[in-house]
């Protein structure tokens, strides 16, 4: 899994009759020490994520092991909302932080 | 899932038996704001998506979870056409705009 | 999928048993406007291509969706060969051009 | 698989109920040299790994083939607490050096 | 697939009890041109293939499809050990040259 931050949304009418009623998000890929990196991906949020969440996402087949996504042409989903993480014993992200 | 622009098509008549009159597209990789990238797929087309298109497409074992594609040697899928999609909170791109 | 030459084969007698007579290509991988990369895939053929070709491969678990590479140790299938392309409406590549 | 370094760990209480109870692991990325290089993950631990320690990941649909792991939403597992590697003839990495 | 060169080996014993009894080898990915890269990937070893041999490497789901790595935490096997390969008519490399 790779952290993102949730960034936005996708419409599309015109698709897959299974993706129907899926929310599609836009989010940027972090790095570690929570960098914003120009790297993106359009996931289906599967934890009712927000826009500024930060967010793990899972991908290939593993994106279908979710209810939501099960047998759906889907290769990206948004499994977890970050609450806070740490990198050689030091705090990087904290959601809940003042 | 990425967004990339329908730019061209393939055509191959020596082929698998299981891609018989599936439509491939070229697709060139958007990215989320919208600027093209120097990268391409080729991948089958579920959605009557046509050139100039904004779509997003599905990649991997994904790529095989739409009736047209199941059970097929085809690792890449557009599956949506893309009516709009915003970033912060900004409008990126409006199918309808203009 | 992405578009290749095929540039050459490679030999190997002591493989895994899955693979005796399959035929092994080696592939450089081009851009959508048929510039060669600094890319490579070695690759099952299923479509009988010949050195000089210009195909299309597909890889993971999508290439063993053939009738030769089902069940297969095998990441990577050439599954056509490409007649033509084109891309921003002008013809980029055409296999019988004179 | 790839060799990386636990660095860290991730803390996720709104997620998919697949993934209760799992521990979420930052990996660093390291080379064959043992350099670190700019490249992380976040994997499940299957093994019991801990801070500091040389890891082994999988990723894939193989990351879903740990008794932990099968069926979930998870792309990547830790599945080795690596004791020693050597490269051309040289130990590289040893575990219980002193 | 890819070729590589075996450059040495990996020892853990705290790891996923499938994974019991398999070699893991580590690979240097190389060109099609035999140039070695800056890339490598730790391998189970299905072929018996030694330090020195080039190989073939299969990642993915492919990587289960041996008998020895079927349903296991593996993302990367040796599936063949490559005698000779050739691009543009050239032999690039060959085992047994003298």
């Amino acid at each position: 899994m790779l952290i993102a931050k949730v960034v936005g949304s996708v419409v599309a009418s015109q698709k897959d009759e299974k993706l129907e009623n899926l929310k599609l998000l836009v989010l940027q890929v972090h790095g570690h020490e929570n960098v914003p990196k120009d790297q993106y991906v359009v996931a289906v949020d599967s934890v009712q994520a927000g826009v500024g969440d930060m967010v793990l996402y899972a991908t290939g087949s593993s994106a279908r092991q979710t209810r939501l996504t099960d047998g759906k042409p889907c290769d990206a989903v948004v499994m977890a909302v970050v609450d806070s993480w740490d990198v050689g014993g030091d705090n990087v992200y904290e959601k809940w932080a003042g």
